[in-house]
This record gives C-alpha cells, sequence and structure tokens, in this order.
C-alpha cells in the first residue's frame, strides 16, 4: 500500500531547502523500496501571491489526504503589513489547527562536528541531547476572544486568551511521559504556576499523569526559571514539555544553544501519528534565493517524518547516517561553516547527502 | 527634608541579604548626611506565617508612605501548596499594582572581575551591558478574566487573559526610550505580532512614538527569535522593551548570560519615580538560613534606589565603587566563587563593602 507525502516548500529559503530533502526522499524511495507518492502544494506568502489567502481550501484538502506532510518555511517582510487573518503564519497555523498537530516534537542536539558552533562554552554544551515537546494547537495562540477594541473613554485595548483543557493538557502530557520513557525518563514540566491559572490546572493535570508513568521522574520549573537554567546548564534536562507560547520561546532558545539551528528538524503530530515536518529555523528572507540555505535540518526532519508517519525506520537512519558522513567530510553551508572545513552552497550539500547515501 | 526607606525583607534568603544592604544604607546615610529613615515590614510568606496574608494592610499602607522600598524576595515551597490568592507571589504583585509600579528596569551587566562565571564563550559576553525594560503593572498578570471553570462536557478549562490599552503601551515605551537616550540610543522592542492582537496594537504604538524620539533607532523583534539572539549575540542589544510575561522570561534568560545572576539589581518605579528595588534573583528556599546567600546585587539594587529616588547619586556610586572594590580584592560569595579567589559569607561580604566604603 502506498504512502502519500506532500511537500509544502512556502516562502523564503523554503524552496531551496525543501528541494534537496525531495531528492534525498526520491532517493531513499527508491532504495528501500518504500512506494512514496509525492505531491506538492502552496502555503504561505506563496499561497497569498497565488491566490489570496495563506492556506488555499486545496492545500488543505491535499494535506488531510497525505500520510505525511514536509513544510519548508512560511513568512517574510513582503507580507508584513497585511492584516493578521491573511499573514503567511495563519498557513502554518491553519494547516496545525485544521490536522490536529497538536504535539510538537523540538529536539535540541548538539552534533558534536559542529560543537564550537555554540555560543556557550564547550564543557556546558558538549553531548547535549534535550527533546523539548511543545504544546500547538491550544494555548493563547487559538484562545478566544481576541482582537482590539475601543474602550469607553476612547483609547484602544489588545486582548488575547490563554486557554486550555483539561484534555488538552493530558493528551500533550501522555506524549512527553512517553518520550521520556524512551529517553532518559525526566520529565520537566514548564509553567507560571505562580502567577497564571491556566497554568495551575496544566501542573495539576501532570502531577496526575504522573502516577500512571512511575518510571518517569516528572519535575515541574517556572519559565522565567527554565529559560534561565537552558542558558547555566542545559544538560540537566531530558524531556521539556510546555505549552504553545512557553514552547515557541525555549525550543528556539535550546536550539540556538546548539549554535547549529540549521541543523534541527522538528514534528508535528496528531492523534493518528500523521504529521508535518519541519525545520527549526525560519524562511530567513534575507539569504532567500542565494542558494546558501542550509539545507539539513530539513533532510533530517525527511528522516524524523520517514521514523514517525511512514514506519521507515531504516531509511531514517540512512539518511541521518549520510548527514553524519557529509559533517565528518568537513562540508559546511555558511551558518555553520568554521575554519578548516569546505564551504558549500545548498545545493552541493544536497548533493553530498545524496552521494553519502 | 528627611526621606523614608521601607525595608521588606520578605522570605528565604531574603532576610540575610537585606541586613546586609540595610547596614551599608546606615553607613551611607551618615557619611553624606542623606537624613534618611528606615523602617521595615511584613510581605509574602513572612506576613502569612505572621497574618494570614501575603500583603498585610499596614505593609501596603506604609509602602504608599514611603519615598523607596527595598525588598529582598519572597515565595517558598512552604507556601506552595496554598491557593493563588494567598500566595506569598500576590504580596509582590499586590505591591506593583498598588503602587502602580509599571516601569520594571533590568540591567543585564557583565562584571569583568566576573567574567569566566558565565557559560557563554569570553568572546560572546565581555562587556555585556544590556538594560531590559519590562511592563510591571499589566499583561497577562493581571488581565481580568481569570481562573479554572467547569466547561459543560464537565472538564475543566483554566483561562486567563492578556490585555495591553494603548496608554500602559506608550507610558512604558517613553520610559525605554528615555532609556535608550541615556544609553546607546538603540532600542528593541519584543512582541509576537505575528501570532498575538495585543502585541500588534504594542508594536504599533511603539512605532508612533518613535517618531517623538528620532535619536533613538527603534526595532522590532518576536519573542522567539530574542530568546535566541540574547544566546547567539547578546551585544546587539542595548535597551529591550516588552511586556511583563515576555519581560519575565527574558530578563531572567540575559541575567543568567553574565552568569552572575547574584549580582543583578533592579527597578520598579511609578510615575512619580516612587520606587521599588530588588535583586533579579529570588529567595532561594534552597540556601536560606546558611549564611552563604551573595547580598551583592541588593546592595546594589540599594544603590540604584538612591539614584532614582532618593536623588542620591554621589552614595550610590560610592556604593558601587565600594562593591567593584570587595571584587577587585577577589572576595567571593559560593555562587560567584572560582579558583584563585576568596569564599566569604553573607555577613563578611557586607563587611567587606562597609570597610570599602
Ligand atoms: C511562524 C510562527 C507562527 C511560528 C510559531 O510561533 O509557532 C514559529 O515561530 C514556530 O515556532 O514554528
Ligand atoms: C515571583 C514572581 C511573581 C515574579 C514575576 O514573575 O514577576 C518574579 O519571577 C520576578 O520576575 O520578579
Amino acid at each position: 500500500m502506498s504512502k502519500s507525502v506532500l511537500l509544502l516548500p512556502g516562502d523564503g529559503i523554503g524552496p531551496e531547502i525543501v528541494a534537496e530533502a525531495e531528492k534525498v526522499l526520491h532517493k531513499v524511495n527508491e532504495k528501500f523500496g518504500l512506494g512514496l507518492k509525492f505531491d506538492s502544494a502552496l502555503v504561505g506568502g506563496a499561497a497569498i501571491d497565488d491566490s489570496g489567502v495563506p492556506l488555499p481550501e486545496e492545500t488543505l484538502s491535499k494535506a488531510r489526504d497525505a500520510d505525511a506532510i514536509l513544510l519548508g518555511a512560511v513568512g517574510g517582510p513582503k507580507w508584513d503589513a497585511l492584516e493578521m487573518a491573511l499573514r503567511p503564519e495563519k498557513g502554518l497555523l491553519g494547516l496545525r489547527s485544521n490536522l490536529a498537530l497538536f504535539a510538537n516534537l523540538r529536539p535540541a542536539i548538539l552534533y558534536p562536528q559542529l560543537a564550537s558552533a555554540s555560543s556557550l562554552k564547550p564543557e556546558v554544551v558538549s553531548g547535549l541531547d534535550i527533546m523539548i515537546v511543545r504544546e500547538l494547537t491550544g494555548g493563547i495562540y487559538f484562545g478566544q476572544p481576541r482582537g482590539v477594541r475601543e474602550l469607553e473613554n476612547g483609547e484602544r485595548q489588545g486582548y488575547n486568551t490563554y486557554v486550555y483543557t483539561e484534555s488538552e493538557i493530558r493528551r500533550i502530557g501522555r506524549v512527553a511521559f512517553e518520550a521520556a520513557q524512551q529517553r532518559n525518563k525526566k520529565l520537566c514540566s514548564v509553567d507560571k504556576a505562580n502567577v497564571l491559572e491556566v497554568t495551575v490546572l496544566w501542573r495539576e493535570i501532570m502531577e496526575d499523569l504522573a502516577k500512571e508513568y512511575p518510571d518517569v521522574e516528572l519535575s515541574h520549573m517556572y519559565v522565567d526559571n527554565a529559560a534561565m537554567q537552558l542558558v547555566r546548564a542545559p544538560k540537566q534536562f531530558d524531556v521539556i514539555v510546555t505549552g504553545n507560547m512557553f514552547g515557541d520561546i525555549l525550543s528556539d532558545e535550546a536550539a540556538m544553544l546548539t549554535g547549529s539551528i540549521g541543523m534541527l528538524p522538528s514534528a508535528s503530530l496528531n492523534a493518528d501519528k500523521q504529521g508535518m515536518y519541519e525545520p527549526c529555523h525560519g524562511s530567513a528572507p534575507d539569504i532567500a534565493g542565494q542558494g546558501i540555505a542550509n539545507p539539513l535540518a530539513t533532510i533530517l526532519s525527511a528522516a524524523m517524518m520517514l521514523r514517525y508517519s511512514l514506519q521507515a525506520e531504516e531509511a531514517a537512519q540512512a539518511i541521518e547516517a549520510a548527514v553524519s558522513k557529509v559533517l565528518d567530510q568537513g562540508l559546511r553551508t555558511a551558518d555553520i561553516m568554521s575554519e578548516g572545513h569546505t564551504r558549500v552552497s545548498t545545493l552541493e550539500m544536497g548533493e553530498a547527502v545524496l552521494a553519502a547515501l
């Protein structure tokens, strides 16, 4: 039975990096006889330019039908002046929400070959391997009511709503406890339970769940402290679970600890393990079209896709080994370049991974 | 005309560190003939233990009457099980809100003597000097409605409200633009304007204000990117302005970049420049009562208090010079200790600053 993959290149460097990942996917498809079928569609700014909306019906319907989705990135200054509902980001948020992709897995791993790229001291980050589990379809990102209203005194007030229900917390909690079980069995739940009521409920549900996972050691940390501890001693963490907004902030902070955000993949899964896979980095409009972007985070996202949504573990491992090999060969795109290595373009990096396969 | 200072030791290490700052204040009071009068009161867990509430009427009324307030820290596991309204943190939040202390100034400065304490590479942080201006009496910390409700299907939902009015944004914006004018004239406003409506209004008002401060270069950054950039290249920042929640997270992250959060003071000011001053660090219940806490952040907070609320610049500078001197002498509390230096207690550090005055 063939499986289908939807490619959503998006904006900025998206098309360039997805093109390389696509080649890699074709190659493993052939090599491992996976029987994958590919399709592509527009999302974000590219879709706005084409049809005026960031998430066209056609794209959404293809996404629903796909077994897995590989996304590049969305957004850019070109569309910054548009009203909120018509911005590229709404394409991404619409996909997450319509496909109920509530579980966002964001690993922050330091590649030993790239240790020197980190702005932190080597002893603080060497061997770093954290998994951040971010809730992706709830919280203040989607809470209603929201908007800008006029008060009686004539001035405007902006408002957003931060909400979580028990069941939303419980389902992301389960994903995190299970991830911890597969790893070092330590889970840190991040909240602001000393100030925000939503997160008091969050903490209570996490405590409750802990009883079902006695092999996992659960701890709690306030978000301000977590932001500090990630800088001070990131290796204290194994799995971190948190809500949408805190997860956005902390996962980017954690990714940057490695110094090579151009290397980090992510997965967004729903209850059926259907998933959307994308690099942790953004659309980098400043370097788009120059052929210098790092395609490895997208290629590694394709590997994650093979593992989690397409039951092709062998192919996933082959890609990961190939990426490790090109790093060993000293090949580096501009973002991870350092002395003594060979600087390559997006295309050259993609070709090198293909050759290593 | 004599000025009055209210001391609020609070919880955990609060009483120990405030005691040292108090001695320093007495000394400069005498030396510079400042005519300061001192009083003290209970807040946080200490007040709960005494009278059942975190912010007793008497404390609030003394606080209103004081020209300036020096706070230690509040909170600890002892009071963690209490309901939200009766927790120590509500004492602190109540003071901020009742005294309208909307402008929180949090410097993140790397002391050259302590450069090695940072977990970041020396070249990334040497000379670091950022000022974070955090809005302190609005946003999701105080937004209504808030709580936990039962939905029709019987499950509970936690909710909080993130709100800012134009005038709240404008007044904190002015503080930040003015701070930038006194410094390197660069202001970065942090928001999440690609997702949250409140922060679209925030960005608009900042843009609007910029016209009145043509000498200041205003930029905008999404909060996730700011969390990354602080790790990657913190020296790109001069002044950062942001809301209450983002400010909580980013100021702690920035403080930790210096590796010595035990050194960092903060000021919370209202429109009349009445202020509450406190160290950036918390109540550290794990080391309370051991006499090993670092009193320097509190002593430096006292210096900030002399400068901003008590018009005693000379005394402020004398304290700052004395702190620099004890660091030069190689004296270090446990949190900033490193090889080749002399480890001292809270009391010894306080005495050394007194001697250096
Ligand atoms: C583009 C933006 C809406 C998005 C988010 O905030 O979720 C991005 O920052 C991310 O983390 O995937
Ligand atoms: C204790 C807590 C309520 C407080 C806050 O979140 O504002 C603290 O973290 C701070 O930053 O001063």
